[in-house]
């Protein structure tokens, strides 16, 4: 007997909140859309999954999806000594389950779905959802940035004591970095996602879902992602927005702070690993959201023609390269930078090493960069230096006073000292 | 005192080799040129660099540098039980010394001087030197890979035992790439290069050397980056060329391999961690050096707009694009990408991530990407999907035969399964 059957025998069907016994246990929860073969996968009360072989299920008792559902809404009640917190809604994994057309996972849930599937949630804070936009995160644009950062103005403005964003994994470090220039904050900022759709039995939304609204409860004002922090589900880490970098495709642990720790820890508590943080309430709101984003990202490879440089001054109005090492093109290229930055036409350079800093001063080569016009990335991502270039272009046209705030710290970005042991972990 | 003034007052000059007493022990070495304020920098025998305080030293001998050379000389005698090793050199920081004019380090050392430079290396093999070309990494192109490939190729045909390429790390990732593709061979290669120049006292250039000539004296018949396993000096990685990345811009364990464990660990022996390698004399010697280098690399970011991929499209053969995540560009580009395949372009998606696997299976952008005709790069580098379709376009020009050849294994590119262990270590 596979799922199917079983599920028509029992006259089940996906969605319903049912109790069966398992070796004397009871076990109650939702029946799961992936469940297949000869296993069934059930949604628990803690927003866990698992997965339970037919042959084990004793069915005790069903309550149908409605039923349960007006059940859920009486839980989820307020609680008058709990902070209040926002989520705001923009798609991605952690608001998905799967797409019935082509079995892939697609976008469809709100905020309010997301706590009705963890009301463990409810535990450390009241809620409000709001759904700003709801797409794939390989779809998210500059303009929903900008979206995001005005319903993030709002929700602050109206005395929330804290955000979390749902956002897709793909680009979230992305929007987190735009966030970071275009908010300064009072309260916590968290946002979070998923690498695993909520539905599969591995999910890991939950934890991170907890762990991002105890971290937006917390007493740090900075913009940060808040996802698992080692593949097993034991802990998060909050990486500073401007430092944070998807570094892998699947695992659970894909986010990393680079050149710089995590700002804290989140198991039980939220632990500082960083000092150099805003505190709650030190900095007054203010939104920035302009950006000139009409610049690019160029990432040089060998023997890479000079002429490209010339295709991308015709395109954008500032370019961040991706040079080798601490900061290098072809030399063939210096009179090409050097023509582009008399067309006012701003380069910054950064490393596609990631980790580590741009140091122009050591090698001949850097030095002509450095002679050409090419502004030091100093430790900063590629990605961050780019919209900070769109935010920068935003506020001056004027090409020294970019290159000084381009050299400046001015959302965390720039750290004047690596730590040692900020590399690969 | 300044070191100037002792050099003058002692009649020393940059290069002399001397004896000294400090706290009642003989040291002696040659003056190195980055000695400044009151230190005196020494090269010792063994390689490594010293820096000693002016008025520690107590000048016992002095032994002109021709002198000297002349010793050297008649130290570096062949020893008829130990591999013959042919030293490339191609330029770069482990051939460098400080350029006088700039202050700032660059190339004019040839194999020769690095020999007279470590010395220990003739414990471990005889060595023959050859200089392919001589400049800074950044400035390396591909058809200077088809150099190193054919000089390569020739001394292997002369029956050394391995072959050692001195080469910058700027781009020492791209070219062993390059190398694993070109040549089949029946001996080790190894790309060897110093993060810090050899007038350093952190130099890592000893280390490196040596673990090189360990690795091109063993019986693994792979192209590896041998450099620094970890920041502090003591042993060294063989990372395997296609799989091998600069992951800090000035740490001496910059080089990580990623999806993949290092071939070895090289301390006092060589220690295999990867048992899928080729075995010396396993395959016949192979040269297959042609390119079609007009092939170019796409980082997407949020919001680029499509029409770059036109851009592209008119300026290259073929692309490799780094999307995000599992391999994902905007939506918006989907139809593009289909025009590029119907022009016969192909497009290779592979993962700004770099740690994990494309797989554009599991959500809708996927699929759709996939329908459209993009190649799914499997876990391969960025860097090393470009070098490969470089490779691939060279032999065939029919999309079919470009796809299959581009997801199958040819060089250690491929994995079909990724160890857990492989994650930023």
């Amino acid at each position: 007997m596979d799922v199917d059957d079983f599920l028509k025998e029992k006259e089940l069907e996906t969605g319903d909140y049912i109790k069966i016994e398992k070796d004397s246990k009871l076990i109650e929860g939702r029946v799961m859309p992936s469940s297949k073969g000869n296993k069934l996968v059930l949604k628990l009360n803690n927003g866990y999954n698992i997965g339970i072989e037919l042959e084990e299920i004793k069915l005790k008792e069903k309550i149908s999806s409605s039923e349960e559902k007006q059940k859920k809404e009486i839980e989820i009640e307020e609680n008058e000594d709990l902070p209040l917190i926002s989520v705001l809604s923009t798609g991605g994994t952690i608001a998905s389950s799967v797409d019935y057309r082509t079995g892939a996972v697609t976008s469809q849930f709100d905020a309010d779905d997301i706590l009705a599937n963890i009301p463990e949630l409810s535990k450390y804070a009241n809620f409000r959802g709001k759904v700003v936009c709801n797409i794939l995160s390989e779809n998210m644009e500059p303009k929903y940035w900008k979206e995001i950062a005005n319903s993030v103005y709002k929700e602050i403005k109206k005395g929330v004591d804290g955000v979390i964003i749902a956002h897709g994994t793909d680009t979230m470090a992305y929007t987190a970095s735009a966030l970071s220039f275009m908010l300064e904050t009072p309260v916590p900022i968290a946002l979070v996602g998923s690498q695993r759709s909520a539905d599969r039995p591995s999910s890991d939304n939950v934890l991170n879902a907890i762990s991002a609204a105890k971290y937006a409860s917390s007493n740090i004002a900075e913009t940060a992602i808040v996802m698992h922090a080692e593949s097993s589900d034991n802990y998060c880490y909050a990486h500073r927005g401007t430092k944070a970098r998807k570094m892998h495709t699947s695992r659970r642990d894909a986010f990393r702070s680079i050149n710089k720790n995590p700002i804290a820890k989140i198991d039980d508590e939220v632990q500082l690993l960083d000092e150099d943080v805003n505190k709650r309430d030190e900095k007054s709101l203010k939104l920035k959201d302009g950006l000139n984003t009409n610049c690019g990202l160029l990432k040089f490879t060998p023997g890479l023609d000079e002429e490209i440089l010339d295709k991308y001054c015709e395109t954008f109005d500032g370019i961040v390269l991706e040079g080798t090492g601490l900061g290098h093109v072809s030399r063939s290229w210096i009179s090409k930078i050097k023509e582009a930055n008399k067309e006012g036409i701003p380069i910054v350079m950064t490393s596609q090493c990631l980790y580590g800093r741009v140091c122009d001063r050591v090698y001949d080569t850097g030095r002509d960069l450095l002679e050409a016009g090419v502004i030091e990335g100093e430790d900063m991502l590629p990605e961050t230096a780019l919209i900070k270039l769109m935010w920068v272009m935003n506020r001056t046209e004027d090409l020294e006073k970019i290159k000084e705030l381009m050299q400046e710290n001015l959302a965390g970005e720039i750290t004047n000292r690596t730590k040692k042991q900020t590399y690969l972990i």
